[in-house]
């Protein structure tokens, strides 16, 4: 089992911390009680004028939903992610109840997510999400209508053995955590001009 | 000041639990520690590629920052916002660097702040978001490069009293925190049929 700490400049949370997105997941099923956790996490997220946008296919391992899911995998994910216990795609909800654009769907339905991790983290599982899958398949075998936008597919597992893995994959689930530093992010004044408080 | 447990159906973290988005904040200045910590959470957060499609635009009370800051909320967000300790602007990167479109910036930046704000609950401090703002105004003010798209407006701070907010707020202010039912956003099969998980 690999452990990514972040080499964080600040103190942060330890599971902000510890988290990471492995590829090697054990077999081991996740509690029930677990996964409820998880979506109830999700379900308190905060959203713009609650609207609450986000929307989960779950499949455990095993069933036709599951097998589904793999199905609209691209390559690369094809080569791990149909192993881990449990895999869900992620959906927005894109219009408001009066048919408005809701133009922070997206940005709520990635909130919902990183709320489930933290739970995730608490629970000692692992997330690993993945832009890499093909919507339109999703929205075939799902029904999944208009106005909804499948996002992610998400795994979530306990950790397994990196050894495990693929070779493409081996190196990546090894190699640090890299992230530009804070202060190349924030900003005072305009765009692009460093704030004075780091 | 005001506590707002979620009434939650499955354990969910005490960060999670407790977090709400007041409008009542307390007039004390954020340590800049605290501040530092915040977007060092944000920093660590996921995203597609590794991309890291967040920036954000952060003014202190008293400052110019914050005053041009002020000067982008709607009506509504006028009311309460000016009277906080900081404001900040999310922006999303939404083309890579190889000048592809990125849709999944917005739900990374999404996380980023959902990091924050758990980072935030870890502090002693409150997070409200707000999407009632003229991005147009922030692209001006702040230089905003194209490409780049201005999405909430952040308030951080310690809480409050309810009683100190404008009448049209007091409302809003004590109101349970209110939500769907988890089993009315996870699915199996299709879309829209219920998962047998809860």
């Amino acid at each position: 089992m690999h452990v990514k700490s972040a080499s964080n400049d600040y103190p942060i949370h330890p599971h902000l911390k510890e988290r990471w997105s492995p590829r090697a997941f054990d077999n081991r099923f996740i509690e029930p009680e677990k996964i409820r956790s998880l979506f109830e996490a999700a379900r308190w997220s905060p959203s713009a004028g609650n609207i609450q946008p986000w929307y989960f296919i779950l499949g455990l391992k095993g069933t036709e939903t599951f097998e589904n899911i793999t199905k609209t995998l691209d390559e690369f994910n094809l080569l791990w992610a149909p192993r881990v216990p449990m895999l869900f795609i992620t959906v927005a909800s894109k219009v408001n109840s009066n048919g408005d654009y809701n133009h922070t769907a997206l940005y709520d339905l990635g909130q919902s997510i990183a709320h489930l991790t933290f739970q995730a983290m608490e629970e000692g599982l692992y997330v690993h999400q993945m832009s890499g899958f093909y919507p339109e398949i999703a929205k075939t075998l799902f029904d999944i209508p208009e106005n909804y936008e499948p996002v992610t597919v998400v795994a979530v597992g306990y950790m397994g053995r990196a050894d495990t893995l693929h070779p493409r994959m081996a190196k990546g689930e090894v190699k640090p955590r890299e992230r530009r530093k804070a202060s190349e992010s924030v900003f005072s004044g305009k765009f692009n001009m460093p704030s004075s408080i780091f």
